[in-house]
């Protein structure tokens, strides 16, 4: 068997067996088999496919190169929750508590990603002192204690997904399928949840541009995680505009904790409440809606920003120490009209130039800069009024950028819904 | 514009301008585009294509990419030959000689490859002293004097086509019709000929493995070679079994030999009169058969002969002393019957193994050893009568492989024929 071999198979379009993918994944990982090979096989890949039984190989090996997380001392049911790149996204650190509140167990070990801002553990280190590096022992005990810890991945959790990862990124082979379910389904498994939550953000800004191909992806992840027996719930959710109205690690903290006391926007309280009821129907064997009750009373009574609050303790933050930057902007609307648009995806990469985010992984965040949203997609917007603040420290943005990623038109266009579909 | 973009581009199956098409390539010979990245470009077009203008265009800036030979000097119709990986395929040594010594003009310069045997300065290179290095001015004198020189590569020929070539061939990005015309047409039209025949190798064995396939190739070459007015003549031939009797180096020499003087194999007599008949016909502007009359003139009156005896003798050959192995094995038929097929690619594999071929540009090539037919296919053969005679030296070769080279049956198969089609 020769990786020339393998990558000619799959330029002619036939099936690997999962001997020939795991020589490839594995030879990739120690070396043996080039980034000029691999990166060939990957575009044969996207442009030829793989069948579900070669993604679903593709996975296993992948989880097979690293670590796997065992949270089999960790009683009652594990929660972890994945969003494909969205913009202004906090649900975990909303759905998160609001869960652990009710007794499900959120264990989230994760890496630190290159996005737009940071990733919820970046997120979470906006908080004056909160430590996001407990040892795997430390993590174990506090989810045991408090249902709930969000730590930074110390365990060598799939290496051949960052190594393959890290290449699909500079070669131009993202957008596959089946590569990306076995991306997120791979980590997902390593961490060792019993119950796998993803929101896909479908759009023209997002890694799926249409509904018809995020299903197909959803429909796969969900597949990949029966074979491990991990139920897989996947929310399709629109990207046509951000998800809340702040965008900026502090700036999203502070409005997770807003919606954790009920005063939080409408769309991310929608994502939250309808992922969560799924999960709580399921666990507590209740009806939808009266799983949604159940929450809004946690939301109502203080229990959920009171778990939040044990969260932050435990982990050694200041709740009360959340800087967002005092260099504040407004950014006013040139004309009148209705919003029928707010390009995330662009607002996102602003975000990252003022220093919210990361470009590689030295980078350092800036925890204080973002963006916060003062009108959203269908509201009227007088000529002046004010369409966005802008939190700047040491870098800088041009107002006109800002300005384009708001199409203002004079009449509303037929809004699209915020949740497409749900597959599970 | 970033290679990322292009690499999208062609994913998506769009048409490259010629100003992403010279980034691509440009920027992989100055070494700001990656191996990796330029493999994953690779596969998108040889799973999606390109259109006859992108590989137009990717000739051209191949053929920019480094020297281009100017033959102004020399007078009269220069004519280049070459042959997509012929077994025993020798020619350039017949058909050289014999249109030289009515007065076309070969001039050919070109590099080593590797091959199951050598090329043809490899080839000879096998007669004691014969001079492949000759400087650029020598050439041309040569030339213009004899009418015929054939020697190593001295200029920078199309140093893109060598660097992407290497990546083709360890990425499993070979087989790409738009790739291999452009490779092939831009170091042909680089070494500067005014006509250029081109031997498209078909079967099973062959770059081209279908009719279809080849046809297109040589269509797609002709386009090419008239966007330079260099009319190209494309001959697609049978790979059913070896061109001639012999392959290895010095036994090639011998057999082309021999069919200058009359007494070669008739398949190489065919090729090489159907290739000069064309070139002498259209040159001398008189009908193919009067042409072929003309060229067996020259090799009945010993003119053809003696034009190759010039040309050993011009680059310090002593025509005399071919040397071949005499450690000479006789392998014989294992059982009775008809030969319906003998596998040319094996043999060459085989001819490369035992020292005739390179595996790397810095391997020695052994002139003296090889194999040397004793039947073709069609013949009728007994059991323990001699298949093939192998030379060998400091190699070896078991017997059972060469035998699983002839597939003998009880019944003659029908008979394929040797040209396939002209395309010009």
């Amino acid at each position: 068997m020769t990786i020339i071999d393998i990558i000619n198979k799959k330029r002619l379009k036939k099936e690997l067996t999962r001997e020939e993918i795991t020589f490839a994944v594995n030879g990739y990982v120690n070396g043996d088999i080039k980034d000029y090979q691999m990166s060939s096989l990957l575009m044969a890949i996207v442009l030829n496919g793989m069948t579900d039984r070669e993604t679903i190989d593709l996975t296993d090996i992948m989880i097979n190169s690293g670590d796997v997380l065992d949270l089999s001392k960790i009683d009652g049911i594990i929660v972890d929750k994945h969003s494909t790149g969205g913009v202004g996204d906090k649900e975990t650190l909303v759905l998160g508590p609001l869960l652990a509140s009710l007794g499900i167990k959120i264990a989230k070990m994760s890496g630190r990603g290159l996005g737009h801002t940071g990733g919820t553990i970046d997120k979470l280190e906006s908080i004056k002192g909160f430590n996001t590096k407990l040892s795997e022992e430390e993590f174990i005990d506090q989810v045991n204690k408090i249902n709930i810890a969000l730590v930074s991945q110390t365990s060598n959790l799939v290496p051949a997904d960052k190594k393959i990862y890290a290449l699909r990124d500079v070669t131009g082979t993202v957008e596959s399928i089946p590569l990306i379910a076995s991306s997120i389904m791979s980590k997902k498994i390593a961490s060792g949840a019993d119950i796998i939550m993803i929101d896909v953000k479908v759009g023209n800004g997002a890694l799926m541009k249409n509904l018809d191909d995020a299903r197909l992806l959803a429909k796969l992840m969900v597949k990949i995680g029966a074979s491990y027996r991990k139920p897989t719930i996947c929310l399709l959710t629109n990207m046509e505009e951000p998800l809340g109205y702040a965008i900026g690690n502090a700036l999203e903290v502070k409005e997770a904790i807003d919606t954790l006391k009920g005063s939080g926007p409408s769309d991310l309280l929608e994502v939250v409440m309808t992922l969560s009821s799924i999960i709580i129907g399921a666990v507590k064997k209740i009806p939808n809606n009266e799983a949604k009750n159940l929450l809004f009373k946690q939301i109502n009574n203080g229990e959920a920003y009171k778990k939040f609050e044990e969260l932050v303790e435990a982990q050694g933050g200041d709740i009360n120490d959340i800087k967002v930057s005092d260099k504040v902007f407004s950014i006013k609307s040139d004309k009148s009209g209705y919003i029928n648009k707010i390009d995330a995806l662009r607002l996102g990469e602003i975000a990252k130039q003022i220093g919210a985010g990361r470009n590689t992984l030295d980078d350092e965040i800036d925890y204080e800069v973002g963006l916060v949203l003062n009108k959203k997609v269908g509201d009227k917007v007088e000529k002046d009024e004010e369409l966005v603040k802008v939190y700047l420290k040491n870098k800088d943005v041009s107002i006109s950028d800002i300005l384009s990623c708001f199409k203002i038109d004079d009449e509303l266009k037929v809004m699209t819904k915020l949740i497409l579909d749900i597959i599970k």
